[in-house]
Parts: C-alpha cells; sequence; structure tokens
C-alpha cells in the first residue's frame, strides 16, 4: 500500500514519490500554477484594479492559489508553479512563490518547480541550491521537490544539478522536445536530431538517480503537441519520467498521449494551466468548484484510457 | 562626441548606448557581478560567519557590490550581474539585485541581466516584464538595458523578448556558443552545427533592432575559450554585439579574441567575474583598490590590442 501524501521526514526519492502519487491518486494529471492575473476571478480586485501595488496584486496571487490548492490537492499528485509570473511581480512575486510552494507541500502536493534554468559550474549549482537544496536559513518547504531545466549548454551545466539531486533525493525534468510550434526549429535539427541527442543525454544523466519504482528522477519535457515523437522518445528513453505540456489550450488529447506512459500513469504527468485554473463557471457556481470540475473533468479522461496498470 | 553616462531619459536603443559607453571608455571590459559568498573580502562579516540570516547575507552583497561599483564605474562600460547567486539567498537576495542593478545605474553603467531565460508565448513575455519592461509599480531603475537569453525553444520563444525590445529600446544576448569545456556536446552537432543554425537566426531576430551604429540590439554569447569559432561566427553575425564569457578564470586571453570585435572594441564585450571581484590584495591594500586594479590591468591589456578604430 502506498500513503497518500509524500512523507517530507523520509529519505526522497522524487521517482517514487511520484509514482506513489500517480498510482494512489489514479492519474497523471499536474495543474500548472500561471498567475494570469488579467484571467483572475473578479473577486481578486488588486489584479484588476488600476492602482495597485505589486505586494497587493502578489497577495491576490497567493490568496488565488489558495484557493485552488484547497480545490484540487486530493485530486492530482502534483503542481507546476511557473516562475516567470511571479518574477514580473519583483520581490513581493518571489515571496509570493514561496508562500505558494510551502501551501502546496502542506496540502499534501508534490511542487516542480517550472523554472527552465540552464548555465555552467558554480552558477548552476547556485540555481541547484535557490530551487532544490536551499542554504542555511531556507525553509524547506519553500523548496521544490523537481525542477525543469535548459540542456543548451551540455553536460558540464546538467551535472551539478544532478549532485544536488543524489544529495536531495530531488528530481529534475530536462527539455527535449517543447510543445511550441516553433520547437522543431533547432529541437529537430540534424541527425540524430537535438532532442534525440539530448534523450539519449537524459538516460545516461538519470542513472545514478533511479527509484525502486523502476523510474529514474531524472525526466524529460516532451510535448503533447507531437504524437509521433512522443513515442519515439519514450522508447528512447525507457525510465524517464515525461512531463507533457500542450494538453487542452495547446492542442493535444488525451488519447493521444497513450504512448507517453507505458504500462501505468507514473510514466507521464500531463500539465493542464489556463484549462483548470481560468475555467468558465455556470451561473451561480464558486470559481473553486469550477476548477474542481475541470480537473475533475481532466481526470475522468486520463481514466478512462486503455492503459494495462502494473498492479 | 559621445556623452558618456547613459542618457536614461533619451529614447534608448541599447546597441547605441553600449556603442558610446565601449568608445567613450576605450575599452570592452565587462564586470561580472557573481557573489560567491565564500570569496568575499573578510570585512563582510555575515557571509562568512555561521548563523547570520539570508537578508543579513543579502545586505552584505549588496554592500560589496557597492564598493565595487565605487571602483570600476568610470573604467568599464557595464557590469552583468548574475542572477543565480542572488536568487540562491531567496527573497532577500531579490531585493538585493534590484538595489545593485539600480545602484550601478546610478553610477552611469550599462546593466546586462545574466538570467538566462527561455520559455514560450505568455510566459517569455513575463520574463521580459521582469526584467526589461516592468509593470505598473517596478521601478525602472531596477530593469536591466540587456538580458542573456536561451534559444533551444525556437524563434517563437524569442519573439516576446524582441517586442519588449521594440517597445523599450533594450537588448538581448542569446547564448550562441558558450565557454565551457561541455559546450560541443550540443551546440556543435549537426551540418551546419546548432550553434550556426543559431547565429543565422540572431541576425534575423535582430534584423528590426539595428541602432545608428551598425551594431543590433541583439548580441550572442560566445565564449572566449574558442577563438577559432569566435572568428567564424563574427563573419557571421556581422552587425550583432558579442558578450564573451570565458577570459581569464576560464582561460582565453586577450589577444585571442582580435577577431571578435571588428574594427573597433564595441564589437564584443568581455566578461570577467573572479578576476576582477576577488584579487589577492596586496599588504595594506584596501580590498576596493585591488578591485580597481584588477580592472585597470584588464583594461590595459585590451587597448594594447592592435585594433583600427573607426573614430
Amino acid at each position: 500500500m502506498y500513503a497518500l501524501a509524500v512523507d517530507r521526514m523520509a529519505p526522497m526519492n522524487f521517482a517514487d514519490n511520484l509514482f506513489r502519487r500517480v498510482l494512489e491518486l489514479r492519474n497523471p494529471c499536474l495543474v500548472g500554477l500561471d498567475p494570469h492575473l488579467g484571467k483572475m476571478p473578479a473577486e481578486f480586485e488588486a489584479v484588476h484594479g488600476s492602482d495597485a501595488t505589486r505586494a497587493e496584486m502578489a497577495a491576490d496571487v497567493v490568496r488565488f492559489f489558495d484557493g485552488v490548492i484547497d480545490a484540487v490537492s486530493d485530486l492530482v499528485p502534483a503542481v507546476k508553479p511557473q516562475s516567470a509570473f511571479f518574477e514580473a511581480l519583483g520581490v513581493a512575486g518571489v515571496e509570493a512563490w514561496e508562500e505558494v510552494v510551502k501551501k502546496s507541500h502542506q496540502a499534501g502536493l508534490l511542487v516542480i518547480g517550472d523554472v527552465k534554468r540552464g548555465d555552467i559550474g558554480s552558477t548552476a549549482a547556485a540555481y541547484a541550491q535557490a530551487f532544490l537544496t536551499g542554504m542555511r536559513g531556507t525553509d524547506p518547504e519553500t523548496l521544490c521537490d523537481c525542477i525543469t531545466i535548459n540542456p543548451y549548454l551540455g553536460s558540464d551545466s546538467i551535472e551539478p544539478f544532478l549532485e544536488a539531486c543524489k544529495e536531495s533525493g530531488k528530481g529534475l525534468y530536462v527539455l527535449v522536445r517543447t510543445s511550441n510550434p516553433g520547437s522543431a526549429e533547432f529541437q529537430l535539427q540534424g541527425d540524430p536530431t537535438l532532442s534525440e541527442l539530448v534523450a539519449d543525454a537524459v538516460v545516461g544523466w538519470g542513472q545514478d538517480l533511479m527509484g525502486e519504482c523502476g523510474y529514474s528522477s531524472v525526466g524529460a519535457v516532451v510535448g503533447a503537441t507531437h504524437p509521433t515523437d512522443l513515442a519515439a522518445l519514450r522508447k528512447r528513453m525507457p525510465k524517464a519520467p515525461f512531463l507533457i505540456p500542450g494538453y487542452g489550450a495547446q492542442g493535444g488529447g488525451a488519447a493521444e498521449l497513450t504512448p507517453a506512459f507505458g504500462p501505468h500513469f507514473a510514466g507521464g504527468l500531463v500539465n493542464s494551466s489556463r484549462g483548470i485554473l481560468y475555467p468558465k463557471a455556470k451561473p451561480g457556481q464558486h470559481w473553486k468548484d469550477a476548477v474542481r470540475e475541470a480537473a475533475e473533468t481532466m481526470i475522468a479522461e486520463f481514466r478512462a484510457l486503455d492503459l494495462s496498470p502494473v498492479n
């Protein structure tokens, strides 16, 4: 039997924690926490007004995500805050980021920080410290369980992140084949293509970070918008958990994602941000209920898929 | 005649401002502001102690860079704060980042934010807002004149940054060929190589952002550690300002960089971080004097190069 919530005192392995949460909740749905200020419900007056400070807007963002976390924390394995929108709010935004990460953890959710960082040597180590391992005085609850990283600079830029994961048991999703239309421009160049080369590197990077569940804590970002590549990259990276953006708002549907999961949902985590955060509420429906309903609709779509579970 | 300090009220074009500063100061030296806490002078007790809070350490970082800015602001055209080290200090670190950017501007320096961000659509737009254009309530002095970005996701991930530059007159340095040993792993794959493809894209991205000086506000990061590629990439991107890391600490010398500059220093900005921030002070010498001397030594090495100036 798997315990539902992540035991934060146990020696952690990201892949195992993810596997456990996904199997227990029987769905691979990831709620992307993108605070598009203009799309937030009307009750958040600071983000819709014209004279609020950034601190007031950031407070609205925290209150909004409090409601979202409350609405989905017993339904989905994980959330994915998107750093850019928080950073746009300056210092107050980074404070809000830490609050949202902490509250997600307290609700039992895994937190995947969508930060897409990438740099070399001691700089990469500083990013790993910022998001995964912390320093003296960092509240561990404000750190992520896993972050997204960019491989453009090569293996020596990934190494400090791998070291941080070995030390902390945390995880990484490496950008391999992104969901945007322009992703082909560089990612499909060459033979093997850049994304195939990165995929092969992901396999190597993940070798020392295997969980007991059979997956590694080093995963890959592969867009829902490329179903053929999704199947090919799954064969190329059989042990890598996939983070799959581009479902819903960007076009890809659930059935097309079947090849990503392997024999059970733990192989892939499918992100939806706008589709869950900003649904059209029915007359009289509270926005939190609309958020929960949107998450349930997505979950049902995946539970209806014909996968062969391992247990 | 060029005015020495950037006129922050004039409609700005990053390439023109950079060109003006570089020609006036007759050197292409860029001081990288990387707060390696352990390397800072002994007088900064919070970063060396074992019981300081992150806010106390961040205050030391601001005080240290106050001294550095004071020591070099009349010598060099620009500084390059490295975001990772600030982010590792959490909210207090981001507060320190804004302070350091603001003080650099107030000292007349151009500020290149080394953030290496990259994402798609509205997320890229949020990063541009965070660092280049700001939102309601952002102090414009805390924004950068230019940032580094990562091209892995393709042209549609660059577009929002280009839009932000058209609106604000600011600039970008795109990662093309980085200075680290592992950069060949992906950047030299294919024929044309990935870095050649990105270089060709940089030319296109920069076309609508040309300054009167003949350079574009869209530049390229090309490492000092690859002198042959530096010459070839200069031919491939004749109008792109280069940001050149890897001088000194990482191995490349001044003479090897000649091909990067074209007919004058404005073609390239050469970064030194540790070599200038953390020199060995002579007995009795104040650390700020050692910092200034290190900058002067680097400047002299470049002024000694045989370039044909345009004026």
